[in-house]
């Protein structure tokens, strides 16, 4: 059971300092969400830390507010609440953050992903939302809180790079709503999309030169998947943020129902990340398998390397869940 | 001085027997546009032609109702009405619509191209939509024409690809309203956007992989170009369409103000596509030497052959204009 947003608006109004947070390796719904409503609870004269485990990815650094963010060095706030937005799990929110956040005798938890165990003394999960961006409108239009031109690009980053540009199926009338409101409040949403989408270092493109010069159709097709070594990210000098979207460049070959990306972390372990263009296949269930999670057409799971095992394995389970759709 | 569309809807009310057509060339707007319009006057009862002196591009087809277009004939049709939908001048109709149309006594002419000199005997021209399948939802639906998902679904096309996904600035929030309300009447707009967005063919990949592995930054890094030629053109077996978009991925790379595909044609010319990013950077002065043209931030030209000369050529005048800006 969710409590609702005037429950958790009630609490937020009550409370004078408030820490707000997201997940390690940020993405724009994650940054949005966090500086709107770190933003806005500052215009409501609350003392606000806005802070996160990891550096806010360079693609988003032009948002308005996330010069605000603090890096988390873990050691307790004196806050009277604390706030997790976007974060499926507590551990998710990164070991500085949890340390920051311990003594808060309150924990509200946002979030839209349906695997999110509720880890919250209030918690708002609903997965009818395609971005937390999306939720904290809600929560700052429904309930007084203060808007501005700046929340309301934090806003739009969450909600449209969620939504892949309101292309995926998460897109609702209620987003498509509350764009069309902003716009009529001023929002410039082509000069942001502009910023998010239509620009981007030369390390990107170098990237995305490696993916298709690298990448392999198994399958029959139906699975295209790409290894990004640490020699590459190395070559390419890749920081946070520039695979973003990269995975689109797999998907949207014809004929391909599974796009996935094996990447070297620097503690050796590999990320996956998988998308599938089937409604009928699942990839957060073959992510599930290796304790990873997300949502049916776009997931992840952390494992051991190196690449060419994680491939197996992964491909293993996936091949089987293809299988079961014929 | 426009029309208004309640003059328009009476207009086709009375009508018998109507004809539909678009521009040559036609791109999603057009079809999307001329299939929801010819689909709902004859689910309201009217005899319904619905031409066109081009092809239907292969990666439209996919739309309900376009195997209902027929390649025009240049006969003239007994009608009683004819309409041009996002159509900027009469002979962008083509040749053999012309023919056909040219017994209407009466010619309805609705777009959303400013230089439209307004060439029916009732003219809706107007620059506020960013798309022609946006005003023909707003006569279909506010003047009760017959709407079913077969229509909405043109009409999510002609909307989507006009606006780049809602990313560009003629996007608004009528836009989304109208995207928002087409949802809540049952639009499937996630599948859309994939068979518009995200299935290319495989032949599409190859060339962008080929234009990452040979473009070429110039001028610090403020030109990114790249010669398609006739090789690799065979070598992937290059059909009409895919090169459609390709120029972005030189556009977006960061400090790129110019980017150019200098391409083999048939008969040995060279077809040269420019864009700009700095709007101070005119790219249509440049091709307007070689006597091509088109609009500040998008042009083009066709030059002698071989690649290298026109290159050549080209970067000269483009690098001279490049100067001036500093
Ligand atoms: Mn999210
Ligand atoms: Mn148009």
């Amino acid at each position: 059971m969710s409590d609702s947003l005037s429950t958790i608006a009630t609490t937020l109004r009550d409370a004078k300092t408030i820490a707000v947070a997201s997940h390690v390796r940020p993405d724009g719904d994650s940054i949005g969400s966090i500086v709107a409503l770190g933003r806005s609870l500052a215009l409501a004269g609350k003392t606000v830390h806005i802070i996160s485990e990891d550096e806010v990815p360079g693609n988003l650094t032009f948002l308005p507010g996330t010069e605000l963010i603090q890096r988390a060095d873990g050691q307790a706030l004196d806050i009277d609440v604390a706030v997790a937005l976007d974060t499926a799990t507590k551990p998710r929110l990164g070991d500085r953050v949890n340390g920051c956040m311990g003594k808060a005798p309150l924990l509200v938890n946002i979030d839209h992903h349906g695997t999110n165990p509720q880890y919250g003394h209030l918690n708002f999960i609903d997965i009818s939302y395609p971005a937390t961006g999306e939720i904290v409108y809600e929560l700052l239009s429904h309930h007084g809180f203060p808007m501005d031109d700046g929340i309301r690009q934090n806003l739009f980053a969450a909600i449209s790079t969620d939504t892949g540009s309101f292309q995926y199926d998460n897109t609702s009338p209620r987003t498509h709503r509350i764009v069309a409101e902003m716009m009529e409040q001023g929002l410039d949403t082509a000069e942001l999309a502009r910023s998010l989408y239509q620009s981007h270092p030369l390390r990107r493109t170098l990237l995305l030169k490696a993916l298709l010069n690298e990448m392999q159709l198994t399958c029959d097709g139906r699975i295209a998947s790409w290894a990004l070594t640490m020699e590459t990210q190395k070559a390419v000098q890749m920081e946070p943020g520039d695979t973003e979207g990269l995975i689109d460049s797999l998907r949207t070959i014809e004929g391909v129902i599974a796009a996935v990306i094996f990447e070297d972390m620097p503690d050796g372990k590999i990320r996956i990340s998988a998308r599938s263009k089937d409604p009928r296949l699942d990839v957060s269930k073959v992510c599930a398998e290796f304790g990873g999670g997300g949502h049916r057409m776009a997931a992840g799971a952390r494992m051991p390397g190196p690449i060419a095992t994680a491939e197996a394995r992964f491909f293993d389970s996936l091949q089987n869940e293809i299988k079961r759709l014929s």
